[in-house]
């Protein structure tokens, strides 16, 4: 990864690291991506899925889609990954904060064509979402591969920011006779629906019930 | 809100609105939007705090961020928030999906200058976050107003899409001995965490434990 100033740390750079442990971690906790192009000088930010393969993001849309093609495109990119731990409650509406850890990163997708490539890009992506699953399920055919476009994008820059802890309040506010402290929020998984049409013998398999 | 080429629901139509109440449910569940814009050509996709005013967002940065000044001056910008609420587990790999409701937002932002109107955009923002805690803290002062950038932008356009139920599989495929449903997930609260200064008889207030 090289380093620019698209993603200089110019505001707390205290909450920003560009360490590769930390990103991983951060990419590696999530499911969705907030991906970012221009289309005519237009910015647009749409919802992916993805995956990690080494310091390349995988994502997929339907080869008709225009997103998938503006991204095969080589258009500029950034995809943010944001999880929002807690908000952060302090004693001054001016030293609120949310707890979070996020990464934001830069780089140029491309397509992945060949076949196998494909699915093993696909593979990873569903094992990065539910690990375990892939084993389960039918594989895609030669019809269902050619109507995905299946992208890399190699991870140029990245930096992460990560706020956690208790609010910092002035010291004067601390005598103010008011809760503070950290509401914690965290992505939890419920109980799994089946499917209507599943038979009943079909039990919950264990990846989807471990943490 | 106008109708332009930039929020066309060209993919899956079918999972798409650009009905007004849809659009306000899904953005008054949220707290975090991935706000995008660019700088010299270059897309960045920022996690950002909003609250909402009728069909305008709140945003809020430090007076000196490069963030808050490209959004103040004018930039047009793609603000998206997103929900998952579950994975949706077909047996096929091809057939897995999320189920989500997002929103994907066109504007441009203003500055709110006058200082009561920028007290209550703050307000609206921490009531859209936490309703209730507003009146629990201290406001804040000129000093604070002073290097805080309050912005507003009208959602000019916008689209939701909602994917919710069970997976479609092919139906060859329902034969298949793969469990198969959906795996819901939410952002869930958890215990308050007490600031380590907090007076032991400061109770958690009744706006932090309501649903």
């Amino acid at each position: 990864m090289t380093t620019t100033d698209r993603g200089e740390l110019r505001r707390l750079p205290e909450r920003g690291t560009r360490e590769w442990e930390t990103i991983r971690e951060i990419l590696d906790a999530g499911t969705m991506a907030s991906v970012g192009f221009s289309v005519d000088g237009q910015p647009l930010v749409i919802p992916m899925l993805y995956g990690r393969h080494d310091q390349n993001l995988i994502l997929h849309g339907a080869s008709a889609s225009r997103i998938a093609n503006t991204l095969a495109g080589g258009a500029p990119v950034c995809a943010t990954v944001t999880h929002v731990d807690g908000l952060v409650l302090a004693r001054s509406a001016f030293h609120h904060s949310m707890n979070y850890r996020s990464v934001v990163m830069f780089g140029t997708a491309r397509v992945i064509e060949e076949p196998r490539r494909k699915i093993e890009a696909l593979r990873i992506l569903s094992e990065h979402i539910l690990p375990g699953r892939w084993a389960d399920v039918r594989g895609p055919t030669k019809q269902e591969l050619a109507i995905t476009l299946v992208l890399e994008m190699p991870i140029d820059e990245a930096t992460a920011k990560v706020r956690s802890g208790p609010p910092n309040d002035d010291e004067a506010d601390y005598a103010r006779r008011c809760w503070a402290g950290v509401l914690p929020l965290s992505v939890r998984a419920g109980d799994p629906i089946a499917d209507a049409r599943l038979p009943p013998d079909i039990k919950v398999p264990a990846y989807m019930t471990q943490p």
